[in-house]
């Protein structure tokens, strides 16, 4: 990151963000998505107030979260909404295309197959695998699915980077083991387990849990 | 919540939280979570510097958001582990059981329903549903399944308060209207849609997309 991303600030105005917690590299996409929003109500500039009040964040917070990943706002005037979209999601990596791997293509797959909202932001599903021998072979979203023995050279051959797992919890591990063989290093998990994969390998699960917690909350008032 | 919850606090020290903003809402858990990682390293108190650091949060991000929920701290101790862990889960509605109905009886929702980390944190799947004649009338993991037209009497019947949607993409905005016209106003989504509900109504959804690009920084270091 120090040395791979250009950017139109001056040398000595660049950080280096290798150690950006993991948890604020996770609030960035909100940030591009509240950005998005000020964009499209034609703001020019924003200030850390107006972002932290979108995401109730304090505007120290967001001075803070920014500051790991380079110096973007003139101290007084805010920051200007479109440079810093377009440095975050250059940070983020949103500027490019990222081919993904789905493994497991039942009725949660297909449905991640059709799903609209990955191509616009950069997501293209090129690959699906599943271990149903009465699957394998067919066509699903113009996508032909592959069986799960195929995913390391899939991976290779289409030059795959992300995986994303919606098999059920007793064959994810396996699924796991595979992509991580296969140098998979990001992973999307839709199985409701708790993988074990080496610590350079990223995994965002949907954790249920944790979403179902932060409802109760307005059923019980 | 301002008149209903009980606490160990004196009268004056409780402030009403019916202005806590949502997205303050969807970080308690995760401090309720940091806590029982305290409250296993046998930790008996807490500093918001402590829980900062271990969400990389600033600790007057911390301060400021538990201050919507009353005053759990005393200046300079920080925070008695099991009283502020106790506190949230009362404040979130965790120490007590939640009804769960399941709609989507898919590979997802057989996962679901086999998953074993709700029923310890008080989500229990008492009813189950699907469109699928070939599947209503079978039992999965010990749960009849419905037909998705005994949605609102069966809500009633069990006092099911929250709805977990797990149909294909296409079918998905008609459950929600069911589930909604059943009374259900916290609703867990794991189709991808983004579906439309009254405002009362509360859906947390898997977001593929922000999850993939909270990963991407970490593909292009």
């Amino acid at each position: 990151m120090a040395n791979g991303y250009t950017t139109d600030l001056s040398e000595d105005e660049i950080r280096p963000s290798t150690d950006a917690p993991e948890v604020v590299v996770q609030r960035l996409p909100l940030y591009v998505r509240v950005l998005a929003q000020f964009d499209a109500a034609d703001a020019e500039m924003v200030s850390s107030e107006q972002l932290g009040s979108q995401l109730h964040m304090t505007p120290a917070q967001i001075r803070k979260d920014l500051s790991y990943f380079g110096r973007f706002g003139k101290q007084g005037r805010g920051y200007n909404v479109k440079r810093l979209s377009l440095e975050l999601r250059s940070i983020l990596g949103l500027d490019r295309q990222w081919n993904v791997g789905l493994i497991g293509v039942g009725r949660l797959g297909r449905a991640i197959i059709a799903y609209p909202g990955f191509k616009p932001e950069g997501f293209h599903v090129v690959a699906a695998f599943d271990a149903d021998p009465s699957v394998i072979g067919s066509s699903v979203g113009g996508i032909d699915v592959r069986s799960i023995d195929q995913i390391k050279q899939t991976v290779a051959e289409l030059d795959i980077q992300i995986g994303i797992v919606a098999v059920p919890a007793s064959n994810a591990q396996s699924v796991f083991d595979a992509l991580v063989e296969a140098g998979i290093k990001a992973i999307l998990n839709y199985a409701p387990v708790a993988p074990q994969v080496p610590q350079d390998v990223k995994v965002r699960g949907v954790d249920p849990v944790l979403a179902l917690q932060s409802m109760t909350y307005f059923l019980k008032s």
